[in-house]
């Protein structure tokens, strides 16, 4: 794929596939720790997206698509069909380790059906078939790695267009370059601001509870001398009632087809305060976070996941002894709390159900009614 | 007073009297380790209360007016005019040690009158009069805590009845028998339902950034046997969303006379999220917590804590060196997102400023007109 005028490299390196193994960056350990897991079997890069070392919606599709492309190469089937076989037993694993985003479903279609098209083309029986699948599902998930930075730099360029010269922004988790393969989604919207030379400071939820903004949007910020704050969770509604907030930006995790959103837990409750406060809201994520499949935010899993996240925040035990908690980690935001999405194939804005379609059924290209208000630069 | 059919004993005593010591539940190292302070002066008090070690509006009155007994006691002076000056500068002091909260100066101020009520009523000279000065300082400091202890009774009485026979509530921070002379205020009115039978379930905030909720208010609800489940502040508003909320139920720091509430910081959102979801939002005092003085929120100096409270929570360094935090204690919440007010003085409904002045101008006693839905039964 064409990369054009994107930068040759990324701020950090969150995963990389090196001859055979996956270096993932375990990201439970920043900011104190920079260390890296090293997965050899489609297995381990599953459990390091179940126990949070790799996280962020794009960057668990390329966590995906690495992982099947683990599964090519060890597959010690004989033919082509067979490593086909094997691929989609590994991408069940991998799909079931986090049940609410999308993108790790996403990229493990799209390896098999790169995969499969390549059999449907005619390849060599036996062996040498199979060589031909593990090298394309391996050229696939490179490809996936790749396009999702391109997809950052478009989501970036687009959503700095819309914050204005000085503007304090809030956002929620992280959507950086620890969450994608480029510069982020919603954060690579503040830091493309930023280096645009716009006067930017950003609001960095902590976002409990694993708090991914006091721990990793807070370590990139300060990395790319963005100016920012770091708040509770508690004070981002006093903060947009004082006029502080500007805009508010946020990632997903699953966008269904009427364009509710799921997203980390807290973003519902930001979107309902944006609204009541009537401050932008606005969701940056790459297209291959919309599921057409799923017509609303109620048809989504919502991962529930161990209560000791919330009763041992960093694995200092807080509450009592045998307390009770519940701990969803994402929640649904409705259609009708959002202004925008920034995606890589344009700004979208409300009716969202038709636009999503009409873009999905055109890939990038020019934008054509409802919906669309701004476009990928040709 | 007359405490009437009042339990004689509390279920924690967080702060108590003994012999001219001050003896102080350490609330900073709850739930782990129950360890006591002992305070001899009224500095060590108001470093207490500014440490947190003590906290929670109500109880805050009374470790005040404690640390004004201390004051009396230690006084050197040689008679009563001499005592009321030592009172005066160790107030200021106590005043000065949280800005926010009403009813330490409520209680500072209290205490004091009563000296120049004795003072000019007429008293010995010399030391005998300065004896009877410290003596009447001493009777008021003890008559705060008792009448906090009826206020509680009946704001659970009160509120209880607000409930339906089954109901999840939602409450914030601690506003229990660790932040009261009592059984509670919002805290008091979910032990009061309980143990009136009622099918009662308390979702319980953790409230960053001190995490009152997870530490202590779990702490005292299994103690009492409450069922309760612990969730990240992140968490209210979906909850909210998927109807799991039939009521919120939250404390004061200060009530001003237009009706709006200074409270824990996280109280605001959760306020207009009520609102967002036609949610009965209750606010509990005891009325000495509201201050006709200050006509709005506005006017309400926020008090600003350590930023390391949201850095290193729990001592824990989460974020990377060098981040830069906000940490609001407190926010404000309208009048407007407020159903009803529940007092020692009766349930007040809006428009709120006129019956809140009637029911300052009043004192207890039988309600009349406007706003005032119920009463302090006879």
């Amino acid at each position: 794929m064409a990369v054009g005028d994107i930068e040759s490299t990324a701020p950090v390196r969150p995963i990389e596939w090196a001859d055979g193994i996956v270096r993932i960056l375990d990201q439970r350990r920043l900011p104190r720790a920079e260390r890296y897991l090293k997965a050899r079997k489609p297995e381990d890069v599953a459990e390091a997206i179940r126990t949070l070392a790799v996280r962020g919606a794009p960057l668990l599709g390329i966590a995906a698509a690495y992982g099947m492309g683990l599964a090519a190469r060890r597959s010690e089937a004989r033919g082509p069909r067979g490593v086909l076989r094997d691929l989609g037993r590994a991408g069940k694993r991998l799909k079931a380790s986090r049940p609410t985003a999308a993108n790790i479903s996403w990229a493990v279609e799209r390896v098999i059906q790169a995969g499969w098209r390549a059999v449907r083309s005619g390849v060599p029986k036996g062996s040498e078939g199979a060589d031909v699948v593990r090298r394309v599902v391996m050229d696939e998930a490179i490809r996936i790695a790749f396009e999702d930075e391109a997809s950052c730099e478009v989501i970036g360029r687009l959503g700095e267009e819309l914050l204005p010269e000085k503007a304090n922004v809030l956002t929620h988790c992280n959507t950086g370059a620890l969450a994608t393969g480029g510069w982020g989604t919603a954060q690579g919207i503040i830091v493309a601001a930023h280096r645009a030379g716009k006067d930017i400071h950003a609001w960095v939820d902590e976002t409990r509870p694993v708090l991914q903004g006091a721990r990793l949007t807070a370590w990139e910020l300060q990395r790319f001398n963005v100016p920012m704050t770091l708040v509770s969770d508690t004070a981002a509604g006093s903060l947009m009632a004082s006029g502080l907030v500007d805009a508010i930006l946020v990632g997903a995790d699953r966008i269904t087809e009427n364009g509710d959103v799921a997203n980390k837990v807290g973003t519902y409750q930001l979107a309902v305060l944006a609204t009541h406060h009537a401050i932008p809201f606005y969701v940056a994520a790459s297209f291959s976070t919309v599921d057409l499949d799923t017509p609303t935010g109620d048809a989504v899993v919502i991962e529930e996941r161990d209560p000791r996240e919330v009763t041992e925040p960093l694995g200092v035990p807080i509450a009592p002894e045998g307390t009770q908690a519940y701990n969803p980690a994402f929640d649904v935001t409705p259609a009708a709390l959002i202004t925008a999405f920034v995606t890589d194939r344009g700004v979208i804005r409300p009716p969202f159900p038709s636009s999503l379609r009409r873009l999905a059924r055109r890939g990038v290209g020019p934008g054509e009614g409802a919906g669309i208000a701004s476009e990928v630069p040709a």
